[in-house]
């Protein structure tokens, strides 16, 4: 096939880690890159590129099949629009939307254009999330009944448009979008409740963290947590099944699995803790539990693009459906209006 | 003065933990013991104690002062009160009560006839609970949003009382009252909102474990969790304040404390993290934090006792309190009432 041609719309931090991305990928020329600010232009120049010097130019450039949106949040429905007016295919970066009115009006012009219009999950493709879907698919703890997933910064939100309502900002759409989308991926049933909770240590326009609870129609209880404030990190995953657990500490896939081995030595001997007794807390001796390693996955990110380039071919089915992009959406409405109200939503997602 | 004459109704576990405590105590003299089970007499018996043959001789004995009710949570009221008409100061095990309505019943006992009436709650002495209120009451942190307490064991619910609804099972009651007493004391604000959901992983008839949200009067957000299916713990406490964070991990009191130390240098620069960049989420550089070991805290659970003869006396004021522990059990009843509407119960506690 010959090879796709791809632009660039916004140059900054995500901006140049797309160009990264996909230069090494052969499929794809890089046909040039748009950015609003004139240094940005200037950069992408000296390193080879051509610099469009307005989003039209770039819009008029009937050779550019396929455009990635690294621009803040606030900005993607506009442009991606134009973008599929103009005959292009889009990848936006996340979250794709403020709210599900304006991704549904982007879904809407997909589908009136018939050009591709994706979002950029691609933490989809994180190692640690792949283990513990792998756990999950493969039924290693027995039923599951609880899933945390928590990701920990004591930097609080970036001094950039990340700290502001107006652009998107905030951690439930930062974040959010992505640990919600992998919670979704990993649990094949309808979310049926919501619980969240907010926090603005350092910011009071934007939440600079959240906990939410997702209630699963099976029971299945999803704790789905960010802070920016947390000096200390809590484990990055940690899964509970009815014979065993898993935890993942780190990004550096740092953890384990503990299965029972032995159901029926369960009696306790009552043991001291602190200032009291206990026989339910008692620690299990070795003989009833068996430790064992992580398993491994293999990933490549570069598969996102991947499945775009043959979806656009019309060989492959697109991984980061409008279907579930709405979902994710809805989802973040929810924790938003249960964060607001203080009180569990109720919904099927 | 005179050694203060005590008696032990229930010799179980408990039980023994009472009489091994009391023991060491010079200001307490050992009447005897009564427990159902004649096997249980036996044993008083051969231990060198008078082992009463029923309540009725126990209560009839008048040298009695002081009696522990170390007996299933059903049996703690109609006791508490009879031995209270009895003339005798009671202690009673934990939880109290199964509802606030039988505390209140118990509390007027104690007003009707003078004698001194308490709870139980020697978890107040645990040192990992005292490390963590000395860093609050220090400002240790800076201004704290967030206290998380777990207690994670695997042996499910025991399969004693401890899982039969009416003696007063399920961890809410069983684990929860130290843990909300705990929480209750190391904040000193009210609560005006409560999420809770259950587990039922290993019972359906009782909870086996349970995940409160607790949110005060100025927004700190507490979590309180208990978990018997959890072959992986998650640490015993975790605090979050404004400028640093403390961990203790487990009963051994392993953790830590690290504090920012120039909040100045926040701007992170972006990392590779998975399958993605983050500035959010970047690590911090060891040039602005610092780490320091736990405090160290001094804890004799046996104050308890000491605080109950003292009060006896007249010298000290009763530890826990008729309203602490009425306080407790109103949360523990909002706890639950969340727990079966899946809603946040707003309220004043």
């Amino acid at each position: 096939m010959s090879k796709v041609n791809f632009a660039l719309i916004g140059y900054g931090g995500m901006g140049h880690w797309h160009i990264e991305k996909v230069s090494t990928l052969p499929d794809i020329h890089i046909s040039g890159i748009y950015d609003i600010d004139p240094g940005r232009q200037e950069e992408a120049r000296q390193k080879g590129y051509r610099a469009y010097a307005s989003l039209e130019e770039l819009l008029d450039d009937r050779k550019v099949q396929l455009v990635t949106l690294a621009v803040p949040n606030d900005l993607h429905m506009p442009i991606a629009i134009a973008c599929m007016r103009a005959g292009k295919n889009v990848i936006s970066e996340k979250p794709v939307a403020d709210s599900a009115d304006e991704l549904q009006q982007m879904i809407d012009a997909s589908q009136e254009t018939g050009r591709l219009f994706t979002v950029h999950q691609n933490r989809r493709w994180d190692e640690d999330f792949l283990i513990m879907k792998k756990l999950y698919d493969e039924n290693i703890l027995g039923k599951v009944h609880c899933i945390e997933s928590r990701v920990h910064g004591s930097r609080g939100v970036p001094g950039d448009w990340r700290n502001k309502k107006r652009h998107g900002g905030g951690m439930i759409l930062d974040w959010g979008v992505h640990m919600l989308d992998q919670m979704l991926q990993l649990v094949p049933m309808d979310v049926v409740s919501v619980s969240c909770t907010v926090s603005h240590v350092t910011n009071d326009e934007v939440d600079d963290g959240f906990r939410a609870i997702l209630t699963f129609e099976n029971g299945l209880d999803a704790l789905v947590e960010v802070g920016t404030s947390n000096f200390i990190n809590l484990p990055r995953w940690y899964m509970l099944g009815q014979n065993g657990s898993a935890v993942i500490e780190n990004w550096n896939l740092d953890g384990k699995i503990v299965m029972v081995s032995d159901w029926e030595k369960r009696d306790a001997v009552p043991v001291v803790t602190a200032a009291g007794l206990t026989k339910t807390m008692a620690p299990r001796t070795d003989e009833t539990i068996k430790t064992y390693p992580l398993p491994r996955v293999e990933s490549d990110v570069r598969d996102f693009y991947r499945n775009v380039l043959a979806t656009m071919e019309g060989k492959e089915n697109q991984l980061v459906t409008h279907p579930q992009m709405m979902r994710v959406m809805r989802l973040m409405e929810a924790l938003m209006r249960s964060a607001e109200s203080n009180e569990t939503v109720h919904t099927r997602i």
